[in-house]
């Protein structure tokens, strides 16, 4: 099964985006039978973000994040959507095929614009974008959250519209996979972490600066002595998010038992974070600064795969529209 | 001088395509000290056109009536758009960089949308595309009618605000040469040679075909015995825009001294079209019909030709924008 996933590149990568987004694509890319093909999606990126410096390292940031993370190179494809010419190729086709009131009325334009976001004209046809990725790579199964299955839906109608224009079945029609769990992981202020609400943890920061930002964790003014209540507490929930059973259960007594202060909890946390991902901090720190070609060589050879598959399905669409 | 013209390919060029169009403009490519860049808009015909044989067909002929028109392909750099990938990718990052009010105000927009043309997302960032198209190739000049002047003045619009958010002038402004003049070639009922209105002269008719064409040019129901006045008839209007100043001259007189039909009058005009462009005539039927294989490597060359010049552009927009 083909499965394809867009990655966002509007920000490096914090605990709420491994543990919500990253973990799963890569947990289903190892899965046997499944064909993952995953993109960092940069082209997108400019719709908001104008700087090359910081969306350069960005890209990076978030190509090592995965590779920390496992995904493996050899079995799933993984590139930087910028290096293929066909995306930019494929969204001119799209574009027209895709009725503008259609993407008049894709929520996602109406959120952005009236978040007072500058609506451009990228930002405006940025599903057709998004349908091109898609239809590339004959992708068959597309895991979304909730508020993107409007956008699969169009993929479907524009991939529809140009196979009927055509007379042929040359695009094929993917299905969204919508994840009911949604899972919400809690910023060190209790809301949803994001990058927006400045509320994030990066795992992979130096060890003090790693600890000054849990140490931030809202909690409640229980005094150190008396018992607390785990289950309203943030760092206990990402604690719970984190641990072994063992440990979370461990942790729960400590709570339950009184003498137990949030300070102590936090260093839990902490300490938790780093023996947890010892490994990725250390392969992100290799992509990252120790070896930065290794991360070039292995987003360049992923390319090359990319742009096989892609370039076929361009040649069928040149063929049909009479551009070859 | 950097000078640019895109090549409508939405029909076979008729005789007042040819008047009005690629004969000026190839005159222009010959100047001494322009360097000409002429590329047949094929990814443009796309907003309207759908069937894929029509417009290979069509960009065949295109290509050979040029060709056939003295285009010089040493001098001057002549290709198909869709064959060179810089198109798109440009049209891509400029359209995170145009406000979607300014397509919105686009008068071809609005006049094609009230035309009842299907407003589709391609129609509508058409003029991107364009500006796509321009800043490319660092033209400096583009030869436009007065009603694609607001386009010239978006593609500044356009490349001036990418050029400030990155902070360097890598988008070269181009400077729009308004054509006043704006010749008018009447087709054979009188009204403008259009198409649209399927009044064309298509001068690379077999002969039959063109005499059939011409002999329904309309006249008006003077006998044939008495005096005709030259100047209203379309007939005559036409022989005046091929014939030398003798041809003309005597042509008058023999339409002012009566016993002279418009039946001779439009076979006068047949065997003018047919001198004329003998040579014309030959070198588009060799390129279309004897020697197809000619106006393929013809074309690649100049594929080539541009595609250097393109990436050197693009090169500069992906190190700004960081997608290098």
């Amino acid at each position: 099964m083909r499965i394809l996933t867009g990655i966002q590149s509007s920000g490096r990568p914090h605990l709420g985006n491994i543990l919500g987004a990253i973990k799963p694509a890569v947990d289903l890319s190892l899965q046997p039978g499944n064909d993952s093909f995953l993109f960092i999606a940069d082209l997108h990126s400019l719709t908001s973000l104008r700087d090359g410096t910081t969306r350069r390292e960005y890209v990076r940031a978030i190509a090592a994040t995965w590779l920390a993370f496992g995904l493996d190179t050899n079995r799933s494809t993984f590139w930087r959507q910028s290096r293929v010419q066909e995306h930019t190729e494929l969204y001119w086709y799209l574009n027209c095929f895709t009725p503008k009131p259609m993407l008049e009325n894709a929520t996602s334009f109406k959120d952005k614009s009236e978040k007072g976001l500058e609506a451009n004209a990228g930002l405006f046809t940025y599903p057709v974008l998004q349908a091109a990725d898609i239809l590339l790579y004959d992708a068959e199964v597309i895991p979304v959250g909730k508020d993107q299955r409007q956008h699969i839906e169009m993929t479907r109608d524009i991939a529809g519209t140009l196979n009927r224009a055509v007379g042929e079945a040359i695009l094929v029609l993917p299905e969204p996979r919508i994840d009911e769990r949604l899972m919400v992981i809690p910023g060190i202020d209790g809301q949803k972490m994001s990058k927006s609400y400045n509320n994030y943890i990066d795992i992979f920061l130096p060890e003090n600066e790693l600890w000054k930002v849990v140490k931030k964790i809202k909690s409640d003014s229980t005094p150190l002595e008396e018992p607390k209540n785990p289950d309203t507490d943030i760092t206990f929930q990402l604690f719970s998010l984190l641990g072994s059973d063992e440990q979370i259960q461990e942790q729960r007594s400590l709570y339950e038992a009184g003498g137990y202060g949030y300070g102590q909890a936090k260093k839990a946390l902490y300490e938790l974070i780093i023996q947890k991902y010892a490994t990725e901090r250390e392969r992100f720190n290799y992509y990252m600064h120790e070896n930065p070609d290794a991360l070039e060589t292995e987003l360049q050879a992923g390319e090359e795969k990319a742009r096989a598959v892609a370039r076929q399905t361009i040649r069928r669409v040149r063929e049909k529209l009479g551009f070859s």
